[in-house]
């Protein structure tokens, strides 16, 4: 392992988190939080006197292995969770140190969850960097690293791609790194500004817009109001809203190529019309079981079933309703579709529309083949041939996820809450959604879980953003172990 | 595929069946039931009017392929729900047709769950019927033909016993399949027998004796009282029963190497090495669990902590405890037990613990392939290397399994119960368990399900004794198609 490249990189995170912290360091000062301001230079002093030096280190050898990229991007992750959770420390604004770390991995992993009772009542210093949190992990940090300093997405830079973005096999839209990193970038920020915009059209303020459009575009969740975008009572904000999420939840290839005028290159793409597909019935079956049962007209059923079905699927967790008293057939979809996630190279969590289609189809084969052993029917994706190697690896994830989320079920169940929250805080941590069911159903919050669960539920939403197998490199000792 | 064959194998099945019932029809006509007695002989007649014309059938040629093996179980299984369901219908205890077929599948499936209020009501030939169906299911009705009628046990019957037999890789015992099944079936009722001889020693009346040592021979569940093992109110037959259903849950194979005197390789069984480990550590954590929080002192906790353990990890669903006030995270592992399963090669049903035990290996070695791209470890049980596509089957087992169970959740909520209750009826189900959790929990009973979930909940019954794939490729269109 080669550690002075490692931590090389986590020099540059730091020292690039320390950049980011000037924003709402700049809004604290302006509206004269003078304490809070004092908690963000502390924490930027911190971040430069470790981030600095590190980042000046020589490595022997700057060939990246795929091992190394998972650990770089593990552990940066978590030393983000940590100084990006002193802001919040600092200023008071959440007296309990457990409870700032799981509200910080909660924005950067874009989940969500809340251990805040009332966020109206924070500072819009502290407001602002909840949510910043957000936008800087939707996309990631080290994408960000490599599209402002070309060095970096250097030799095998796509090993660190891999490991920071979703889904089962991240591609370069471009050849080189720098640019594909700057591509995902520009995309990604000028959709969040178009977000603004409409949100302004629409009558909502400019810290509002911002707020929200962040937890928009990362698929997180954090929002400015207690009852998230119910509070804003506004049905045209209500649209635009799930039409983002929908947007944010697509793979960003396919936004390049529209950008690049390949229409029918991205109607083709088999995910994003399994994805589609899925919404709409998702929508359709929703509204018809609620109404009569909870609304009484199909335009409200439909107007709610489709909010949170693009909240859930899309893993972004913002509510259009303040409480949810859906019949278990509609609650038990919103839970399927937390596992669902939306497509890969998007910022939703959860499993990945690809993963689950490539397994499905993968199923499918293995069915055939009994019938015929001697058939050499092969997984197709897009009309191309899927390599077995990955399709095996797709069913290994899909299986790992199981375990790890029975595993943190076990220790959550320990707070002996009823099975409804237990299971559905889980899988919503587990998939970086945030909003769940029962007492962490869209109202709710994490607040009253143990801090043993609540270190559970954070290290889950570190499983869930970066796909399981960072973090679980870096806890294994086999990895440290010298062959 | 080879239609005539299939008939054929099916008109020995349902022989065999009318044979079966000879049993019940004469305690019926003991104790002077003549109602019932005409329900089994008009069933009897049935069968033989069906099973005789059709067993006769001359197939071009019986060369059994694997898919012929997979149709033959799933169409016979099919066929022993429907006939094993009449009696109970034309005897008038049961007097609806859907719930007489929930309750038969339950029997052959040995799931064990009722749609009975009141047991105790039935009288002693309805009884002894529902409890045998368990007992034939147990071992498989095909391997009982290929044990008595050494024509069947001929060319590749290797498939029948790979289709109806539990496990990912069931195997011979002997390399004649006749003399396998043989004894299979001696183990099956040498141990039955001893089980019986125990509770009678311990003041049992002979009749529960033989209900009762059906139910746990089978991993099955039915039982002659009400309040199940509780019913009877005796730490002895409590003690007898948790052991026997423990012996219940190890491959007949640890039985035969027993009984031909090679204890080391016996011993030596990986399998049986973690299904021990997961019973003693599931029985430590619950007792730790429930002292001073449900039960006063350690010797009660650990006393009902060990019995509901054996019963829940061999899919049983005996309960010596008439209410389940347990603490959540008691309850969960119950939950997760019910789909870890006993041993392959055994009567219980689950995932089985050679299928996890495969699958967490193979997770394993996909984190150290990440680690060393060029390493070529390989998944070991029992120190030999187990086949790579063997692996990516239990994988994709594992995957199919997940979607079956959310697809089924998803109908059965429609019930709008509470998700503990639906999820743990479904999850009981499809791996043969019986008693759940919340309103299908110990003293509970499916009655209250509408005709829809409990057509689901049959189906997954089979789905799960029969290890998915016979009855998804009787319904699937690509089976039927002629290429």
């Amino acid at each position: 392992m080669n550690h002075k490249l490692i931590l090389q990189y986590l020099g540059k995170v730091l020292s690039l988190l320390a950049a980011f912290m000037l924003l709402p360091l700049l809004v604290s000062l302006v509206n004269g939080d003078l304490i809070e301001a004092r908690g963000f230079v502390f924490t930027i002093l911190m971040l430069m006197a470790v981030g600095i030096p590190l980042g000046r280190l020589k490595a022997s050898t700057t060939k990246l292995y795929a091992k190394e990229g998972f650990i770089i991007v593990a552990v940066s992750w978590l030393a983000l969770s940590f100084f990006g959770a002193l802001p919040f420390y600092f200023s008071g604004a959440i007296p309990s140190f457990i409870d700032c770390l799981f509200e910080t991995v909660s924005g950067f992993t874009t989940t969500g969850a809340s251990i805040l009772r009332d966020v109206e009542s924070l500072s819009p210093g502290i407001l602002l960097w909840r949510s910043f949190t957000h936008w800087i992990g939707g996309m990631g940090v080290l994408i960000f690293l490599m599209a402002i300093i070309p060095a970096v997405a250097g030799d095998r830079a796509l090993h660190l791609l891999k490991a920071e973005s979703p889904g089962h096999d991240p591609g370069k839209l471009v050849p080189k790194m720098h640019q594909t990193s700057m591509l995902l970038y520009v995309i990604y920020l000028v959709l969040t500004v178009v977000e603004i915009l409409l949100l302004l059209a629409g009558g909502m303020s400019p810290f509002h817009s911002i707020i929200t459009a962040m937890g928009t575009a990362s698929t997180g969740g954090f929002s400015s109001m207690n009852a998230s975008i119910a509070g804003f009572n506004s049905l045209y904000c209500e649209i635009v809203v799930a039409v983002f999420m929908f947007l944010f939840g697509i793979n960003f290839n396919i936004f390049y190529l529209l950008f690049i005028r390949r229409l029918t290159g991205a109607l083709k793409n088999e995910e994003l019309r399994v994805y589609f597909g899925v919404v709409v019935a998702a929508i359709a079956l929703i509204t018809i079981n609620l109404t009569g049962t909870t609304y009484p007209t199909v335009g409200q059923s439909l107007r709610y079933a489709a909010f949170q079905v693009c909240s859930y699927i899309t893993t972004t967790g913002f509510f259009s309703i303040t409480q949810m008293n859906w019949p278990l057939f509609s609650r038990m979809i919103l839970l399927a579709l937390m596992f669902f996630g939306g497509c890969s190279g998007s910022t939703a969590g959860g499993l990945k529309i690809s993963r689950i289609v490539i397994v499905w189809k993968e199923i499918r084969r293995a069915l055939f083949q009994i019938i015929h052993p001697r058939s050499v029917e092969i997984v197709k994706l897009d009309g191309k041939a899927v390599d077995k190697g990955l399709v095996h690896g797709v069913c290994v994830y899909f299986c790992l996820c199981i375990f790890l989320f029975f595993s943190s079920l076990f220790i959550v169940s320990l707070d002996n809450m009823d099975v409804e929250t237990t299971v559905s805080a889980v899988a919503s941590c587990l998939n970086n959604v945030g909003a769940a069911l029962g007492k962490v159903g869209p109202g709710g919050n994490y607040a009253d879980f143990s801090p043993l669960s609540k270190g559970v539920l954070a290290f889950n939403m570190l499983l869930g953003r970066l796909e399981l197998y960072p973090l679980l490199l870096l806890i294994s000792p086999r990895t440290w172990r010298t062959v």
